[in-house]
């Protein structure tokens, strides 16, 4: 089946990709194109590097999706307009290339190019932080609120989207920081590292630092307002 | 004025409504109403708790808002189908308290009784906690991120709804966090710990440990889904 195909598109947790990938390009005819769209690339553009078919692949990380997972969380639209990135783009061929392209294209995304190493870096702190911002907020509440239905009653003031990314999949995520562990270990230890800094202005009664951390953090407002505009203008 | 006012809703920074209730008090008519709608109520309570006509205040908290203060910010609807706590109702006259459930009535919201200290209790981890923690994040990534183009094109996979609240005022945050400082500083130490154990998994490769907490806090689904079915019945 795998020599048949004109495109073979891998969406499986990281490490499955990793697993699979050099197998996969073994068994492809010389016109098939591979296409991973998996949340990390360093380690997966690294499993293929020495491949003698890499050229028929191309790795690329769509970033559009939901918490959910499985066909029940299919989304209609869920890419138009958003972002994708392929890595490495020098090591397809062009052909396959286009082919990649074409796709993301279709779906209404806009292509970008970045090498594995900063992709990967990006995302430990645009991405895999809020998740586990996210995950580590519902534990939290979970372990104090043990009666259910005060969460259940009060989550509606902000909790509900901090706590959102908190519904993701284990089977997705752990990979995920498993093939990422330096960026997210260090974007863990500076968002730690915060938190501890916010909560000794807290303890000393310290407003004026409450005051200035918070006015700091308000300029992602200005960053976030200009990513809509952005896309907008894509759609 | 205030004399000849029915109502009197006080809806300005918890700091001010604690500053201002007693002498908004003291020169009501014996039939005036006052209602505040502030995140902490413990504090609130106690600065009027001695006062003569206290009777004539109704300690109030819509649980609905956005990241978004200020006139231009008012939402049509933004009260239909959510919660309002009132504390201590039975320090407020009959007909006072009719006055302001018959205004959140209005509004279409439930209101539901709970005392002032276990309000700002369960607020701190409701609500409290995931501004703290959207606010350090979106600092984190600011810092990290010197490239704001990058956040701009990267932030579409979560980090936008995680990092939501960080666009919130700190007229407003910083005195709730004052005034329940020692609910929202254990929240935090809880929160912080959480991080830092799922920092330790991670630095040591510890996949199962990893896999554990993130199964763990997805329970948190099954909470809110129970919340929006109840949310569905009310509207």
């Amino acid at each position: 089946a795998l020599a048949k195909s004109d495109v073979v598109i891998l969406s499986i947790p990281v490490d499955g990709i990793i697993e699979l990938l050099p197998a996969i390009l073994d068994n492809i005819s010389s016109k098939t194109t591979v296409i991973d769209v998996g949340s990390i690339k360093t380690n997966i553009c690294k499993a293929v590097e020495d491949h003698p078919k890499r050229s028929r692949f191309v790795a690329a990380h769509p970033l559009a999706g939901t918490e959910y997972s499985g066909p029940k969380a299919a989304l209609r639209g869920l890419y138009k307009g958003k972002y994708n990135i392929i890595c490495e783009e020098d090591r397809s061929e062009e052909d396959a290339l286009e082919t990649a392209v074409g796709i993301f294209n279709h779906l209404g995304m806009r292509t970008m190019f970045m090498n594995p190493v900063d992709h990967d870096k990006h995302m430990a702190y645009v991405s895999h932080l809020s998740h586990i911002s996210s995950f580590m907020l519902g534990q939290t509440v979970l372990d104090i609120e043990k009666d259910e239905k005060q969460i259940f009653n009060l989550a509606s003031t902000g909790f509900e989207s901090t706590v959102r990314l908190a519904k993701s999949s284990a089977e997705t995520w752990v990979p995920i920081f498993q093939n990422n562990q330096k960026n997210i270990s260090d974007s863990l230890e500076q968002y730690i590292g915060f938190l501890t800094e916010f909560k000794e202005a807290l303890d000393s009664s310290d407003s004026n630092k409450m005051y200035k951390m918070i006015l700091r953090s308000n300029e992602i407002k200005r960053i976030l307002s200009g990513m809509k505009l952005n896309i907008v203008k894509l759609s």
